[in-house]
C-alpha cells in the first residue's frame, strides 16, 4: 500500500497521500494552501503543525517522530514534547493525525477557490509570483553591504529566503536585473518591490508596485489561439483575445507543419516566430486595452498539443511525424520569457505544461485538470474537439488518452459553405414544415458553422433526407411524408446533389447556402475519426457506455455544439442528455488553473506522468471502428 | 560554542565543523570527497558512513541518530541498529564519532591533492564538471519516453540524477541543448555524453567524449590578464597565456575606468566588451596552441578585484567610486557562457569568486584561499602587489584585507626609465665599488623594471646616496668613503637630479638608465601605501610585526621583487627572511583551485564572508601611517 491516511482533527476529514511525501505537499493537494515563504524548505517555521497519533487521539506523538536540525531553530522544547512539528519536514511514512485547532488554521492561508465553468473544480489561489514592498536601510560607512545583498536582508527580515544555502554553487541571478539593481534602489530611496517566482528573485521595481502582478494563460491550438490576462492578486480574468493560429498557412492540419518544420532550421524558425508574434499581438492586444503594463506580466502559462509546444519552442518536430512519435520532451518546462522574446516581463517566465504523448500534449493536461477526470471515483469521458480530438476516458483509478485527427471541417474549412463561428453564421438548424435557421448576431446568414453543420445533418438524417450511410436521397426516394418545402430543397446539378439549407433570396450575399454530399462525407470523416477514438477507448478501458456517469464536450467548437445532434450523428456515445456537459475551453481553464495554484501545476505534472497513452493510428481496431463510424446511426 | 568535534576512527583525526552542517560538508572541507552522484540530496546513498557515540567507542550510535525517509530506501534494518547513516543527510548537533574502517574508506573518492607553488595548501579534487558516456536504448513502439527522458532515464541508471522532485516548477533545460537533443541522440544510434555540471544536465554530445574535458582559471588584473588551462580529468594545468588588460588606455589606475563606467550604458558596455575581447583571445592562444575544442571547455572561474569584477559583467560601477563604496553584488555569481560572449561551450558556466567588499574581490579570495591564510592558526600576512595592492593580514580566527591604491609604479609607468618585466629589464642592482646590474634575458638594457627599481633604491639608501627623506644627495653631500665610481653617477640637469645607473654607452639605445628624484618619489608613494595599509592592518588587528610568522608575497610582480630590498625601503615588516615567501600569481591559484575543487569553492565563499574588510580612505590614522611611510627607515 503506497498511500498514507492524514485524518485532521477535530473535523475528522480524511485525506490522502503517497508515501514519503511531506505533510504539506499532501495538504497542498488536498486544497490547504500553507503559507510558507521559504517555498518548503524547513527555513521560515510557518508550517508548524501539531502531530498527533495516528491511534491515541489528542496524546501527542512526539516519540515517533523525527526531528530535523531546522526544527530545533523553530520549536521549543515545550512544542517538541506536544508532539509540533514542521510540516514541510514531516515525510509521511504511516497513518497520522493532525491538530487543526486553533494554531493550525493560522497557518491555513484563506484559500481562495477557483471555479472552472461546469465543473465543481477549485483549487487553492496560490500563484508562484509574490510581490514584496520593502523598506530598506540606505548604506553608510558602518553598512556598505552589497544591493543584491542589501534586499536579501531585507526579504529575509519579512520572511522570504531567496537564496538556498549553496551559495558556493553560484547565484544565478537574471542578469539584466542585477545591471539595473543601483538605479532602481536608488530611485526612490531604496524603496523597492521585490518580484519573487517560486521564493526566488526575477525582478525589481521602483516604489510600491504590488497592486500591480498580472499573469497570462495561453491555449495555442491547432487553428485557433486564446489568451486570458488574469490578475495574480486576486485570480480575476481580466479579459481574453483571440486570434488565428497564424501557420494555418501551412496547412490546416498538423502533419503539414510537422512536415514543414522538419525541412530545416530556417522553417523550424519561421514556424516558431510566427507563433510568438501571434502570441504578443495576443498580450498587445490585452495589454491596451486593459491598460495593463507588458512588464507586470510575470508569467505566461502556455498549453498546446505536442506538436505546437515543440514548434513555440522551435524543438525540432521530425520525430513526431514519424513512428514511435517521440517527443523531444514531455516533463514541464519553464524558459525565461526574453529567450523565446514573449513580450511580457523580460526577467519572467514562460511555464509549459507537461505533454502526454507524441500527439497529446499540455491541452489535454489542461483538459483533465479543469474537468478533474483524474480525481473522479466514476467513469467519465472528456472530448476536446478542434482540428484534433483529443480524448481522454477513465476515473482516479486509470486514464487513457488519445488524438484523432478530426480534420478542419468543425471549423468550417473543406466546407462549400462553412464559416466559423462568427455574425453571419448558421448555427441553429430545425427542419419541420421547412427549415428553420438560427444565426449568430440574428442577420441574414453568410454561411455555416460547424456546429450548425451537425445540427443540419443530424436533422436531415432524423428525417430522413440522407440514410446511414450519408446518401441525400433523390426527391424521389425522399419519405413521402416529407413536406413539400423539404423534398424541394433537395437539389442536382453535374450530378452533385445538395440540400439547400436557405434560399438565395434570404441570404447575405443572394447565393444558397446548402448542405452537399461533400460536406457530408468531410463530416461522416470527422465524427468518425471522434467516434472510432472513443470506441477503441472504452474497448481498452473495459467499459460500455452505461459505466460513462460524465461527458465533458470542450474546446472553442465543442462547446457550441449541441449535445443532441451530437448523439444523433453518433460523435458522442447515446448515454443520457443530463450526463453530457459543455465545459468551454478547458485547455484554456487549465492553463489559468496552473497559473493560479501551485497544487493544479502539481496536479498537472502527475496527471502528465500517470495517464496512459493509446496510439490510434498503431491500431487494426482502430481503423475498423474508423471504418463502421463513418455511418451514421439508425435512428430508432 | 558553536562548533562540534568530528572524529575519525580508527585514526583519531580529529576535524571541527560548524554545528549545524552536514557530516558529508564537514568531511568535504576536511579533504575527504565524498563520491556523491546525487549531490548530496539523499538520493543515491553513496555515502554511507558509520557513526560511533562520541563517548562509547565503537558501539553503534544508532539510538540517538535520526533517520529520514530516504534513509531507509538505503539501509537495511541491521545497518541502521549498527549506526550506519547517510553523511549528506546527517545534521551535525555535537561531537561524533566516525568509522572510517573498510566500508567508509570504500566510499572515500581517491583524493588528488591540488598543491599550490610556495605553500603547503592541497584540496580534495572534485570539480564540478563531469561526464557520463551513455548507450541508451532505441526508442521502440512500447518504449516512447521522450529524448530528454530517454538521456534521464540512462543517468539514472548510472547513479546520477539530473532531476530534483519539484519537477511541477518546470525544467529549466538550456534550450540549445533542447534544440540539438534529437539530432545528437540519433548520430551514433543513442550513444552519447552527457555533461553534468553540479549534477545537472549542461550539454549532451555524439559518442563517447569522456576524454576531453577542460576548464580555465582567469585572472582579470587591472594590468595584466592571465588565463590557465586545466585538463578537468585530472586537474593538469595544460598551458598558460596572459595579455595586457586592454582597458588601460582609459587610464592604468581604477579610477579612471569607474569614471568613464559610470559615465553611461554604452560606455560600459565599450569596457565590458573590451575584457570579454581579450579573454577570448587568451582562450584562443590556448586552445589554438594546445588543440583543443573550445566547445570541450565546459566552466571558466573568473577572479578580479570588485571594479573589474563589475566592469566585467557590465555592472553599474558608480557606486564603487564613491562612499561608502558599495558593491551591487558580493556573493559567487554563475553565469552561463553565452550570455557574456565568452567563447567557451555555450552552454557550460562562468563563475566568479565572491567579492569581499568594494575594493577587494575575488582575486584577494583567491590569495587567501591558495596561501590558506583562513585556515592559519598564527598570525600571517599576504600582500598582493599590483596596480592596487591587496593586503590580508590575521589566521583562522580573523582576517582582516583592505586595497590600497600602489598606483603604477610598480608596473614601470611614470618611472623616467620604467618598463615591465621583459627582455632588457634592469631587475638586480647592486652598489659596491661600482653600480652591478642584473638584465632579464643578459642583453644590454634598455630600461627598469618594478623590482629593478626597488633594488636599486633600496641599495641607493643602503649606501647612503639618498636620506629617509628619499632626498637623492649632491655629490658634495654624499658620504666621503664612497669610490668615485659611484660619486660621479650622481649628475645633475636644470636642478633636477638624478643617479645613472648605466652609462650611455651599455645601452641598447645609447642613452643613459637612470633613477631619478620623481622616480624615487613615485616609489615612495607606492611603497608608503602598502607600508601604511600594512600598519593600519596590524594595529587594527593588534598584533606587532614580531607575531607575523609568514609573510607571503603574491603577483606577478610581488613574486619576482627581493624581499630584501622590500625590507630595506621598508614596504613589508622586517622580520626574518625565512618568514617571508614568494608565491607568485596567488590570485590565479585560487581560482584554478576553485575550478578544480568544490571544497576550495564552498571555503572561498566562507571567507568572502567571513573576511573583515578595512575602508583605508576613511580612516585618519591611514592618512597618517601614509605621510609616515613615505619616509624610508633609517639603515642601521
Amino acid at each position: 500500500m503506497n498511500k498514507v491516511k492524514v485524518t485532521l482533527w477535530p473535523d475528522n476529514r480524511e485525506i490522502w497521500a503517497s508515501r514519503g511525501e511531506t505533510l504539506s505537499e499532501a495538504l497542498l493537494l488536498a486544497g490547504y494552501a500553507l503559507e510558507t515563504p521559504c517555498a518548503g524548505r524547513g527555513i521560515c517555521g510557518k508550517c508548524k503543525v501539531q502531530i498527533l497519533t495516528a491511534s491515541a487521539g489528542i496524546k501527542a506523538a512526539s516519540d515517533q517522530l523525527e526531528l530535523y536540525a531546522s526544527e530545533w531553530q523553530h520549536l521549543s522544547l515545550d512544542e517538541i514534547q506536544q508532539g509540533y512539528r514542521l510540516a514541510c519536514l514531516m515525510v509521511l511514512k504511516e497513518d497520522v493525525k493532525v491538530s487543526i485547532s486553533t494554531e493550525f488554521r493560522d497557518v491555513l492561508r484563506k484559500t481562495i477557490e477557483i471555479t472552472v465553468p461546469g465543473t465543481e473544480t477549485s483549487f487553492p489561489f496560490n500563484p508562484l509570483v509574490y510581490k514584496v514592498f520593502l523598506e530598506l536601510a540606505q548604506p553608510t560607512v558602518a553598512d556598505r553591504m552589497g544591493d543584491w545583498e542589501r534586499i536579501e536582508r531585507g526579504l529575509v527580515e519579512k520572511g522570504f529566503f531567496p537564496v538556498t544555502n549553496q551559495v558556493e554553487n553560484g547565484l544565478q541571478l537574471d542578469g539584466d536585473v542585477l545591471r539595473m539593481l543601483p538605479t532602481v534602489l536608488r530611485a526612490q530611496d531604496y524603496r523597492i518591490t521585490a518580484v519573487l517566482y517560486n521564493g526566488k528573485l526575477i525582478a525589481v521595481e521602483e516604489g510600491n508596485t504590488t497592486d500591480q502582478m498580472y499573469g497570462v494563460a495561453l491555449d495555442i491550438g491547432t487553428t485557433t489561439m486564446v489568451g486570458a490576462l488574469i490578475d495574480l492578486r486576486t485570480g480575476e480574468q481580466l479579459g481574453v483575445a483571440s486570434l488565428t493560429n497564424p501557420q494555418r498557412s501551412f496547412g490546416a492540419d498538423i502533419i503539414s507543419r510537422i512536415s514543414f518544420g522538419s525541412q530545416g532550421s530556417s522553417q523550424l524558425q519561421e514556424l516558431q516566430s510566427q507563433l510568438v508574434k501571434a502570441v504578443n499581438e495576443i498580450l498587445q492586444e490585452l495589454t491596451g486595452r486593459l491598460g495593463v503594463n507588458q512588464n507586470h506580466i510575470y508569467e505566461a502559462v502556455v498549453v498546446g498539443n505536442t506538436v505546437i509546444h515543440h514548434l513555440f519552442l522551435g524543438l525540432d518536430p521530425t520525430y513526431l511525424g514519424q513512428g514511435p512519435y517521440v517527443p523531444v520532451v514531455t516533463r514541464p518546462l519553464r524558459i525565461k520569457a526574453r529567450k523565446l522574446k514573449v513580450k511580457i516581463r523580460d526577467s519572467g517566465y514562460l511555464y509549459l505544461l507537461p505533454n502526454i504523448a507524441g500527439f497529446v500534449g499540455g491541452d489535454a493536461v489542461g483538459v483533465i485538470l479543469s474537468t478533474r477526470l483524474h480525481q473522479s471515483s466514476e467513469i467519465q469521458l472528456a472530448v476536446d474537439i478542434g482540428t484534433n480530438g483529443e480524448i481522454v476516458l477513465g476515473s482516479a483509478q486509470k486514464l487513457l488518452a488519445c488524438s484523432t485527427a478530426a480534420g478542419p471541417a468543425f471549423e468550417g474549412e473543406r466546407i462549400k459553405h462553412g464559416m466559423r463561428a462568427a455574425f453571419g453564421a448558421i448555427e441553429r438548424v430545425t427542419i419541420e414544415e421547412d427549415v428553420k435557421i438560427g444565426v449568430i448576431g440574428s442577420v441574414l446568414p453568410k454561411g455555416i458553422s460547424g456546429s450548425g453543420l451537425i445540427e443540419a445533418v443530424a436533422e436531415m438524417l432524423r428525417v430522413g433526407i440522407i440514410d446511414v450511410s450519408g446518401r441525400i436521397h433523390s426527391q424521389q426516394e425522399l419519405p413521402s411524408e416529407l413536406p413539400l418545402a423539404i423534398k424541394t430543397r433537395v437539389v442536382e446539378e453535374n450530378h452533385r446533389r445538395e440540400f439547400v439549407l436557405v434560399r438565395k433570396e434570404l441570404t447575405s450575399n443572394g447565393k444558397i447556402i446548402s448542405i452537399t454530399q461533400e460536406d457530408i462525407r468531410e463530416l461522416q470523416l470527422a465524427k468518425g475519426a471522434i467516434e472510432a477514438g472513443i470506441q477503441v477507448m472504452m474497448k481498452e478501458l473495459g467499459v460500455n457506455k452505461e459505466q460513462i456517469t460524465q461527458v465533458f464536450m470542450a474546446g472553442a467548437f465543442g462547446s457550441c455544439m449541441n449535445p443532441v445532434s451530437a448523439q444523433v450523428i453518433g460523435m458522442i456515445p447515446s448515454i443520457p442528455l443530463d450526463r453530457v456537459k459543455t465545459v468551454g475551453n478547458a485547455a484554456g481553464a487549465g492553463a489559468q488553473l496552473a497559473l493560479l495554484s501551485r497544487s493544479a501545476r502539481k496536479q498537472a505534472t502527475k496527471i502528465a506522468k500517470e495517464v496512459e497513452y493509446i496510439e490510434l493510428s498503431a491500431r487494426p481496431d482502430f481503423q475498423e471502428a474508423f471504418l463502421a463510424s463513418m455511418y451514421f446511426p439508425k435512428i430508432t
